[in-house]
């Protein structure tokens, strides 16, 4: 028993929605700042600085207790593999891509979460964020410098089809923390013996924050090109009209934020942030959103938040949370985080 | 990992069921006295009588281990929130009804399980037992005086579609525990933008037991009107025929029942409870029901029981346990309980 | 949370498969030495040599975080029983026959698992490995001979629809470790009121093996009669060919292997391992298999194996591994193996 150790969290809040198709929503939300989770990982000391590692996370829908994927037990994370002080990481199974890990770990103030999650605008979900049958190397920190590099097997007719390849460069040093992310994946999709041949996509991303004490200050830049590079969250797409919104094949990704500590346990977090639509439609966006966490404890945290979107020439955001992609173009919660 | 309790119940016996339609059946079932289980829970103390709580909890069917409801890791319950000792209880998710609680702590001696539960008859079935995206108050105690408050939002098209509200006042002092509780569900229903208006829900309950040492006796009274106040368990509607027997929208609910200590380790229920069909049908029932519990440790119970339904008028209740709703009008089981 | 003990096995690998009717197959899998899997334990003293003993055990796909059966959380095990140190261990649930304990605990020097699996070849699937609904009773030890009983409920219309019977009997003797093995299956099936007659099946097998230090040798035999007495793994039977291959209803097996210790951490497993089937279509078969298991540690195993299949007269069998049913007539692997 002392070779697992349980972990997780447990969101709850309450959620209003505004401005889409539906009208007013009002409901109790789980994953709104963090998404609800239960854990199970372990290390295993294998002497000379090697070590074994697992991880086995379950994503939950804390307000009705489903899983936030069906039949998938572990959706969230599921690998097995070696770390190594001196040689890096290699590990293997379901895992997040260096594009995502990027996004949420440096470029996000929100951290994907509350009604000002950069997830509004920027691509992050479905096989952007994590993919099953993967392989992931992370190199040790080399004066600051690391890399990660990530291969997702498409296990599908012919090599190449359904894989995803993935890498990412970080710089720390001191106040500050930068990370440059690559994300490629070939949309080919085998029918039995039939392979059809698919435009592929591709995802950039710097993400860079800067800790100045009495704030600290986030960047991220996003470039996404070619199909499936972005798609709208389940839902977002008929938020506004009854027919379906397509996704953009060329934008550029543009966020500007802060966290600010006004208090020991109280901090304001607040970003703003843009979709770039190069193609015809046009399909821009700019996001505001406010939030504010107060500690009131080390593993407790209460949360508010607000978020509005614009959306210009008939794009389809929503102002979701960490676990919900919304129903309009303006949202508000309050709730409690517990981690544990 | 010192922060999460894992505990849990595994039940299984032997289950012989007689008077259905399909004829007699023998099988072995898991949750017969009470529901197979395994659960995760935790507490921090945040100082100044306050903390911050959480509970997930898994229903399996520990003869196949299969998962009580498809893809609902956790659909016992699943629920954050924080307790005071000065201002009360507040959590938001998956949670029992007040109605539910009363039923089940208060008054069934059988306490849901085993052939003689009272869920045979009474409507504790469906969302009157726990609903999902629900607020859930519970007061301090004040001189034995309890209040628990509940509030499940319908999460459909207009606020009151599908929702849900419940109340209960509880009463402790010395051998008497009284408990008067109440519930109300909106039965509307959404689909797309068309909200269809039903009439409502109502259940009604008074539980009292008290405790004259040589025996505990129970008594419940349950009065239930509107559509879906009463619903019969799955399976049970057509155990005696291939129509399906509808249920009632006004009937009352009476048990009688007693825990008898029979030695240190072993203690005989014993119940007889009615449902009184107010409607034209007149679908009325009896239920007569015997078993004896022995501890064989403070963890483990072996048990036996045996219930009868007299069904009236074409009435269609059914003798069950606490995970099954049985297939006829008499069963026995014996078995083992083990929580962990 | 003393009284419940989290175990488990993450297993994750490179699998390449050759020889199917789909070509070259390169993938990561999970389960390949052994299933992944997570699982709760427990066992309680009762006094006077009896104790209550429960377990749970998750099947999870490593590589993608799913179920190894929709729905199922415990789909490998999971039963309550009581366990005396004179009078036997019984329990109740779902649970391994007395055959698949033989097959995998004696038999098989690959376990069930890597590249040379005898699952590959012998009938181990389906409800031939566990059964729901099942009663396990295990005998004492009397002086090396040990005696497993098994009983599954149909829980179909008629009392022997579907049921399952199961023995064996176990000898261990210093380096020797033989037992006897035997399954009974009615394919009986309800539909409704109407119970079909179909023919049983029938599997028996001797399962020995022999310490002799520098190698410990392996022998099976086993013989397989009636209906379903045979069965291909899911996708086998369509590997090499569009059309459906059937299985036999009259076969028999035979193993022979051996594990060699080639250093404190390393040894190497080799098997040959045939089908002489005794119908017609005569789809005979013999598979090598040749294995490195490296321990790193107590708990973290590193693999590597090969094996080769050469079907005859057009039988379908295919070269899997312990989690997988394979695509071809060889395969390879190299991968992890971390306990826990």
């Amino acid at each position: 028993q002392s070779n697992v150790t349980i972990y997780g969290i447990m969101d709850a809040g309450f959620v209003g929605e505004r401005g889409g198709k539906n009208g007013n929503v009002s409901k109790v939300s789980a994953g709104v700042a963090n998404a609800s989770r239960i854990g199970f990982k372990g290390t295993e000391d294998l002497g000379g600085g090697l070590s074994a590692v697992f991880q086995l996370e379950t994503g939950i829908k804390g307000d009705t207790g489903e899983l936030d994927a069906n039949n998938t037990l572990f959706n969230r994370q599921a690998f097995v593999g070696l770390s190594s002080k001196t040689a890096g990481t290699l590990t293997l199974g379901r895992q997040y891509t260096p594009w995502y890990n990027a996004f949420v770990q440096v470029g996000d103030p929100f951290q994907a979460g509350l009604s000002g999650s950069a997830k509004n605008l920027f691509p992050a979900n479905g096989i952007n964020v994590r993919n099953s049958n993967s392989v992931y190397y992370k190199s040790p920190d080399f004066s600051g410098v690391q890399a990660e590099l990530f291969y997702g097997f498409g296990e599908q007719k012919g090599n190449s089809t359904g894989r995803q390849l993935g890498a990412s460069i970080a710089y720390q040093n001191g106040p500050l923390n930068a990370r440059l992310a690559y994300n490629y994946r070939n949309n080919d999709a085998a029918s039995g013996n039939v392979v059809t041949q698919n435009q592929s996509g591709h995802n950039s991303l710097l993400a860079v924050n800067y800790d100045f004490k009495v704030a600290k200050a986030f960047f991220m830049y996003g470039a996404n090109q070619g199909r499936n590079s972005v798609a709208y969250p389940s839902g977002s797409d008929t938020a506004y009209s009854t027919a379906r919104v397509l996704p953009s094949t060329d934008s550029k990704n543009l966020l500007l934020g802060a966290t600010v500590p006004v208090s020991p346990v109280g901090s304001v977090v607040v970003s703003w942030s843009s979709v770039d639509d190069k193609t015809a439609p046009n399909h821009d966006a700019d996001q505001y959103a406010i939030g504010y966490l107060h500690s009131v404890s080390k593993r407790t945290t209460l949360y508010t938040s607000y978020g509005k979107i614009k959306n210009k020439n008939g794009a389809s955001f929503t102002v979701g949370n960490n676990a919900e992609s919304g129903s309009g173009d303006a949202a508000y919660n309050v709730g409690i985080r517990h981690t544990f």
